[in-house]
């Protein structure tokens, strides 16, 4: 048997942490359902040939899957899928017969890319995504109400402040037309390394292209305009272009800021040098970013796609947002923002004085259950500083004991013990399940 | 592209019976936390090497898992687990220095075998697990309390009747040995088939292993014994077979039935026939089936382990018990014992009267959310026939109206449509979330 060692690529949390990842996963659940949508899982592998060149990363690596047992003519090729949406596109055609339309579901499911492993670039990882399927037409409105259900679950989450970037694939290629450009993905993708190369070298690759450098320069200022509200639109009319594609986009656009101003104030951003994922989404796309954690890149992404799902017959427009949870709350713990006050559900020890007390304290231990409160008897009946330290060690509030008074419990945090009727007690609401500390994210909006 | 179709062995819920799935998995995993077991994920792969010839079922096939852009030489052969035990070992010696013992840990996850698929036998399909772990010695009382936790989560599920069969390996191998029977293990294999060949065929095999007619009959006198109570170890004395070992095994059995008795009456079978797993465990093993469906085979099964994580220098003896999920809830849906109420978390639908309407019935939405009511938009201002047949093909049992007298709510089901306020109107409490019809239970009960 070989030495045990982390695979790399493949996190995993330990019981304080996992206690972390689960309250986010519930939260975003709640959230996800109080908006209407439906969980679904999908298997964990598709045909290869239907994972290859789909998708908004067509690049990712892909993990064949296979039987070690199979024969060379056995078993069709499978591999484990990479993002939750190829799944959801082929579970739509398998099942559309039985599914209602438009139909709205969420899926948080891991999945599986084979990546050079580095910080928030994980080989197995947790996305939680939303979608909203039609047959034939899907509406525009749902292009608005999407990024208001990741800003609803996000405020709800403990996180540092966060920025949901919009922009419209109309904006862009009407501009990009109206200037007379062509090779509209081609501009698109120049742009998308703005952050990362600088305006400068943009400039050069576009003009390299073939642009004018007054059309290149055009095309950086309408990558530079951004809004909290709809005030971008007015921005982009006073560059002078004009096509009817980019009056579409800007009405569009500011429709969803509209909105986003009313129920999501300041947490949406038009930014119209978002271009990443403009040449496979054909609407609106977004992004999210950690304000002051920018280069991290983003924790949440989506858009609007036409016909990811067809069978010939029928196409089912879509648009979705995908969380990356690993993502996410990996780096929050790893910078140290959050912690959960406990490692185990536990709200109290039931201590022993002797074995013999056992099924006494399994009896106390039932009662409290009943009222929704976890507790377990201690291990075996040692000396009463060894079951506190039993309890502290796991930060567990509570020890319960029987003593000539009767029972009683003891918060080890004060070390204040009182009498306590197993019928009636229950712990102050904060302390019935774990928390989650984040003491420290003020002080990272300071810094930010 | 090739056609769609499902993969045998992958099997996938619809929205409606995922949420029949969703709600056995959230009544589990709140069992599992009210008795203090602290969640962990492992990822889904480890070594090949570690997955070999571990575990209860060693012959279980392994998935193989490679990058398809892997060089020859690159990755270490890993595979997809096929249970939650070996990945569990792994984990605790791995981070045997962050955990502390007695560790208690819940695990929900997905499995994958190579198998034949069957009904009841996937490919893929999801476990919950409980353990209990200790560094050293682990109590016995911890093989007492587990299966109690189990009676807890299984009668508060919506099941039908079921019996959890306890047996401990001291019982017959302490028997064997007072009746001189040398292989163990070898009779242990050769009970196990008495409910597949009857006692007869047992009998045949007994004697082609050697054992004299009589002690054959003495191994199937014991097989046969079982009770709600403790009173099989009388039965077993009657037998007339001394040994320290059985001596053991009838005081720990006695034990777990006395506390079962008091705790989960009824629910606890000893059944000395129980031989599955005996071989591998080294203490008391527990199966669980359907009353009326023993066919099927057990639902949830484990036992004591004494040696699975040892890292040389530590051994990290355990007890653990893990449910099938998926061959629980795909049996019952199956057999339509379990259906939800609709197929989305939607409560309320609101309709509109014109798309200019949609910004004030997002407020609307909103103010319901608020109060943790999952509601919906209406997709479009259809005519108010169409939007009530969007609500009613989904179960959504209200929709709400902008009217000339204010908003009112309908309930569909009835037609009675009532005056509401959004602050303050909330549907009734059985209505907020979907629930689970199990009206076939009883019949199949009293069929039993």
């Amino acid at each position: 048997m070989s030495k045990i060692s982390p695979l790399s690529g493949f996190p995993e949390f330990l019981p304080s942490d996992r206690i972390v990842e689960l309250q986010f996963l519930d939260t975003i659940r709640e959230t996800f359902e109080l908006h209407g949508f439906a969980s679904i899982e999908t298997r964990a592998v598709e045909p290869v040939e239907r994972l290859s060149n789909q998708g908004e990363d067509a690049d990712k690596e892909i993990y064949g899957v296979r039987r070690l047992a199979a024969g060379a003519d056995e078993d069709a090729a499978l591999g484990l899928h990479f993002d939750l949406t190829v799944p959801f596109a082929r579970y739509v055609l398998e099942h559309s017969g039985k599914l209602t339309f438009p139909f709205r579901r969420y899926q948080i499911q891991k999945v599986w890319r084979g990546e050079r492993p580095q910080e928030g670039r994980y080989r197995e990882f947790t996305q939680a995504d939303i979608d909203i399927i039609d047959s034939g037409e899907l509406p525009f409105h749902y292009e608005v109400e999407l990024p208001l259900v990741i800003a609803d679950a996000f405020r709800k989450l403990p996180i540092p402040p966060f920025r949901i970037q919009v922009n419209t694939r109309q904006i862009p290629e009407g501009f990009y037309r109206g200037l007379g450009i062509e090779d509209i993905t081609g501009a698109l993708r120049i742009v998308d390394k703005l952050d990362k190369i600088g305006p400068d070298k943009v400039t050069d690759l576009l003009t390299a292209a073939g642009l004018s450098a007054e059309t290149a320069k055009q095309v950086l200022r309408l990558a530079e305009i951004s809004s909290t509200d709809a005030s971008f639109a007015d921005q982009v009319r006073a560059l002078g272009v004009q096509h009817e594609i980019l009056d579409e986009g800007l009405e569009r656009l500011s429709q969803i800021m509209t909105a986003a101003n009313e129920h999501a104030p300041g947490l949406l951003v038009a930014d119209l040098k978002v271009a990443r994922g403009l040449d496979y989404y054909t609407g609106t796309v977004y992004e999210t970013q950690l304000i002051g954690d920018e280069g991290y890149g983003s924790i949440c992404s989506g858009g609007r796609y036409d016909s990811l799902a067809s069978d010939g017959k029928t196409t089912y427009p879509g648009v979705g947002i995908s969380i990356g949870v690993s993502r996410l709350v990996h780096r929050l713990i790893s910078k140290g923002l959050l912690k959960a006050s406990r490692s185990t559900p536990t709200a109290v020890v039931i201590a022993l004085n002797s074995e013999d007390d056992r099924a006494e304290a399994m009896r106390t231990a039932i009662q409290l259950r009943s009222r929704g409160i976890p507790v377990e008897v201690a291990p075996a009946a040692a000396k009463f500083g060894k079951q506190i330290r039993f309890a502290d060690r796991r930060g567990i509030p509570f020890v319960w004991f029987s003593t000539e008074n009767g029972p009683e419990v003891k918060d080890i945090r004060s070390g204040e013990q009182v009498p306590a009727d197993a019928a009636t007690w229950a712990p102050p609401v904060e302390d019935l399940r774990p928390s989650i500390e984040t003491h420290s994210i003020e002080s990272h909006r300071e810094n930010s």
